[in-house]
Formats: C-alpha cells, structure tokens, sequence
C-alpha cells in the first residue's frame, strides 16, 4: 500500500458518484465527501498490502466497500429518521427520504459495477453475502427496537450482521485480491470481524455519554428511537426497582419521552458505571481483533491495524 | 428452455428469500409469492433457449432478474407511497417503510449474491450497471413530478431508464450466459429495450383509463402522484384554453386536488383519443422489439417473445 493509495481510493470514490441526473452524486456528495473516516476502505487496502497485493484492483475494492458503506448509511438515516450525521444535516433532511432511498440504492449498485473491475468473484461472492448480512441485521434491530426483552447476545448478533459483517468483508476481500491464502484471509476476516462489533459497541455506548458535537451524530438518538443498546440492556437489567423499570419500560418500551428522560437515563447509566463496562467489552473484542493478527507477515500497516482496534475501543475510557 | 424452466426459476426465487431473520421472506413473499407475470425472468429464459443455452445458469440469472425487480419495486411503493399493487395491499402499507426499505436492500444483495452463482463477470457487468441506471430513472422521475415543462423526451429517458434497462439487461444477459455472438446479444438487447419503453408506455396509459381491477394497482395514481406521463404530456399540450391549463397546473403541478378532479383528467384525455395515441406509440416501440428478433433463429420461443411484445402494446386498443 502506497501513502497516497487512500487518497486514490477517494479519488475513485468521487469517479463513481458521476451521473447524467445531477441530484445523485449531489445527494452522495452531500455524505461522503463532506465526511467520513474511511475507516473500512483503510482496513480492506492494508489487508490486501499485508498479503502481497499490487495494481490497483485494491483500490476498486476500498472504493466499493466505501460505496456500500453509504448507501447503508442513506437508508439508514431513512429508517431512523436521524436528523445528524458527522455533524451536518442529514441527506434525508437535506433532500428528503425519497432522494435518500433511490440514491442509496444507485450507490450500491454503483459498488457492485465497481466490484466488477476487480475482475474477481470471489470479491463479489463476499461482498454481495456481507450486504444480505448488513439488511439482516437491519432488519433484527428494528424487529428489537423498544423490546426490553432483547438480550445481550441478540444484541451482539445485531452488531454482528449490520456493523461487523461489512468491517469483515472488507478486511477478507482485500486479502482475496492479493492471492492471500485461505489462513490469512480467515484471519483478516477474524480481525475485521471482531474489530467491527468493538467498533458499534463504542458507537452504542457514546450515545450515552457524549454531546452531538462529540460524536458527531445527535447524542441521544438511540435512546429517542428505543434501540435496545448494550448500555441499555445493561442497565434494564441491573434497575433496581419496580419505578426503574417502570421508567425503562415507558421511554424505551413505549417510546414516550418528555424533557428530562434522556439526562436520567444517562444518570442511571453512570451510577453502575456501565459507560465503563461497556467499553471493557468493546475492549475485549478489539483485543480478539489484534490477536488475530498475531500469525500474519509484520508490515508497518498490519501495526496500523493493530492500532486502529486497540485505540477505537480505549477512545473515552 | 424447457417447458418447466419458468417453474424451476419460481424455486430459485423462493429459495433465495429464506433468512433466519423471519420477517424477511414474510415481507418478501407478501410481493413476490403473491404475483407477477415473471415477464422478466420469461424474457432472459427465451433469450438464453434462442441463443442455444444449456445447464443451470440461465435459471440462476432469471431468479436473480426478478430479485432486482422486486426490490425495485419495494422501493418505489415507498418512494410512491402506493397503497395497492397487483391487486393487495403493498408491504409498505402491511410491514411498514422501513421494512420495505430493508427487504428491498436485502433482495438487491441477494439478486448479486445469486449472480455469482453464474460464474458470469459479463452477466454482474450487465445487471450491475442497469441497477444504476433504474435509480437514475428513478430519480429523474422525481425531479419531473408535478413539472409541467417535461417532454416526451425527457419521459421517454425516464421510462427508459427506470424500466427498460432492465429488460434489456435481462435479455442481453441471458444470451450472454448461453455465450451468443454479439450481433444476437445485440438484437436481443434492443428487443428489451423497445419492448420495456412499450410496456411502461402501456402501463402509464391504462392508469388514465382503468379501475383498479383492471391492472390490479390503484387507478389514478400517477395523477395523484402528479407524474409527468405520456397521456398527461400530451393532454397539457393539446389544452385548448387558459381554464385547462390551469386544471393540469392545479392538479399536476401543485397537486391540489379534490373529488372529481381524476374524471376530468379522464375526460379531457378521452376528448383528444390520447388513449389510442399513447397506445399508439406503444406500440411503435413493441415492432421494433419485434424487428430486432428477425435476424434471431426461428424457435418456439422467439415468436412467444414476439407475441409478448405485440400483445402488450395491444392490451386494450
């Protein structure tokens, strides 16, 4: 991997957001060029250095992967009717839910054409499976949302299939495109995998803790919507009397908030210290992600991702 | 193509919706179970039969076909908000938005996911870019709703796009898949695009003209919508005085309407026989869907997809 290869990648990005109907790649711009971390386009180019690539199908790769990546976002913000996203409007609230829905869906469409120079179906074999995944988990989060039943584990399965299924492609795709052998590509899979659950569950956790301009999202926005996130199940569990749950089961279970609600939930979340246990767990997953590195050639970008999933899961505790 | 081929790509199709998450083949087949003529995934199975195809691929890619359309569909209902299709009530009025928003993510993943099962790079090639220009076609749509200034031009590119490039698609694909020369993936390409611009012009037409029984959607909701279609186009260029103009600026532009306000639509479109004249040109467009079979060799097949076209432009003239 070169020092310019995400820069390319960008560059292929914005190559690809090109269209006769100017809406869409005003409507695509509007998300990934005014932000973004590219995390997962930086996972998929240093798997695919780690194992030996060259030429510039890596590139086509990260720039798919980006490219699924917000399209999910866009029918994301649709279903959730998020309000914020990396501290801008969001498009839905820029351009309207129809926009945002037929947008998202020429972004993917766009990724698979893109997936198509890669000249690999192997490629497309895992990405097409990761964005079945990605919809499933979609899909459970919603079947879940103000259920104060929903445990740990569905949890995790949620974060799983919607966050880490895609942060596990990314990472096993971009070993393929270099002819990684069937061991480094289950463990760059492994690492995306367990990298891309601590991420969510960081994600999940902030919203408990942070301000809008922390985090770059509206803090608040799981709670208003009834996710039944880790901190969440965490603290449903651990209320101590029948007016707790009575509280959990109103603004979560039945979605009915008033002023006040929000702050009270993140005050029973600091009393048992959940910010922290959340984040020990997210650390735990990001320990399993550096691990499954351990049997991979030592290149500078494999610290990089080593370092990536260590310090995500450390960022606020 | 054997007489059970369209039967054995209805198991493909059923097969391809199973997931753990239950309410996904639950929305999925609430569409797809309960109808459809499977025009599309016909279209690639005669395509792939006339270019001499042999083997399970054509199956795989027909099934994939009408994932696309599915999805496609479950976005539009949403983006349309359209209360009935085929007769039933659409999944965004049973499931909800967001579950159609989702099932139709997971259908578009699942329709690539079953490509690669052809092992064709040409035939994800193909579809992929059609995909994209189906949202285009979608979005330029939107951009023209309630416009008054749109063309027929203009029209004929929506049409073309949102409808018509999947037709192609799936006729070029299917010869791709049996390894046709050129030229007949070339004629068999222009087959699905004359016959798709015919069908929709057909489609729009008969919005003007049936009771919901007729075409199983509800009757009126293009103009409802305020979509700039064949009848409405010419119907505003053939208003006779200010006080018509005024109606199609009312109703279509502002989409202001009110009880009565369809029946005139009907009336005036009736007045100026712009029924036939729309059908007309539909069926301009099915002959040169038929034309460009003639270098084809003579099959079964090739005059039932002959007849497909003809007939549909014919439907009700």
């Amino acid at each position: 991997m070169q020092a310019d290869d995400l820069a390319a990648t960008n560059d292929v990005i914005i190559d690809h957001l090109s269209s006769d109907i100017e809406l869409i790649p005003e409507v695509a711009r509007h998300l990934i060029v005014a932000g973004g971390k590219r995390l997962r386009p930086l996972i998929c180019l240093a798997a695919a250095d780690i194992c030996g690539a060259s030429g510039p199908r890596p590139l086509f790769l990260a720039g798919a992967v980006e490219l699924i990546h917000a399209a999910t976002l866009l029918h994301d913000d649709v279903v959730d009717d998020s309000a914020l996203r990396r501290g801008l409007k969001t498009a839905n609230i820029v351009f309207g839910n129809k926009e945002s829905v037929l947008v998202g869906d020429f972004l993917f469409a766009r990724a698979f054409a893109l997936m198509v120079k890669t000249g690999s179906l192997d490629v497309l074999d895992i990405l097409s499976r990761a964005s079945c995944t990605i919809a499933e988990g979609e899909v459970l989060q919603l079947t879940t949302e103000a259920d104060l039943d929903t445990s740990r584990s569905t949890y995790i399965n949620v974060v799983t299939a919607k966050t880490a299924a895609l942060f596990e492609a990314a990472a096993r795709a971009g070993a393929m495109v270099a002819g990684a052998s069937e061991e480094d590509a289950d463990a760059l899979g492994r690492y995306g995998l367990n990298f891309g659950i601590a991420y969510q569950m960081v994600d999940d956790t902030l919203d408990y803790e942070g301000q809008a301009d922390n985090i770059g999202k509206s803090a608040g926005d799981d709670f208003r919507e009834g996710k039944m996130t880790l901190p969440v199940i965490h603290a449903i569990a651990r209320a101590r009397d029948d007016e707790e749950r009575a509280f959990w089961a109103r603004t979560i279970g039945e979605r009915e908030q008033t002023a006040g609600d929000f702050e009270r939930a993140q005050g029973l979340i600091a009393r048992d210290n959940l910010i922290d246990v959340c984040l020990g767990e997210a650390r735990d997953y990001a320990a399993r992600a550096a691990e499954a590195l351990e049997g991979l050639r030592d290149t500078p970008l494999k610290r990089t991702l080593e370092d990536l999933a260590l310090s995500s899961a450390a960022r606020q505790a």
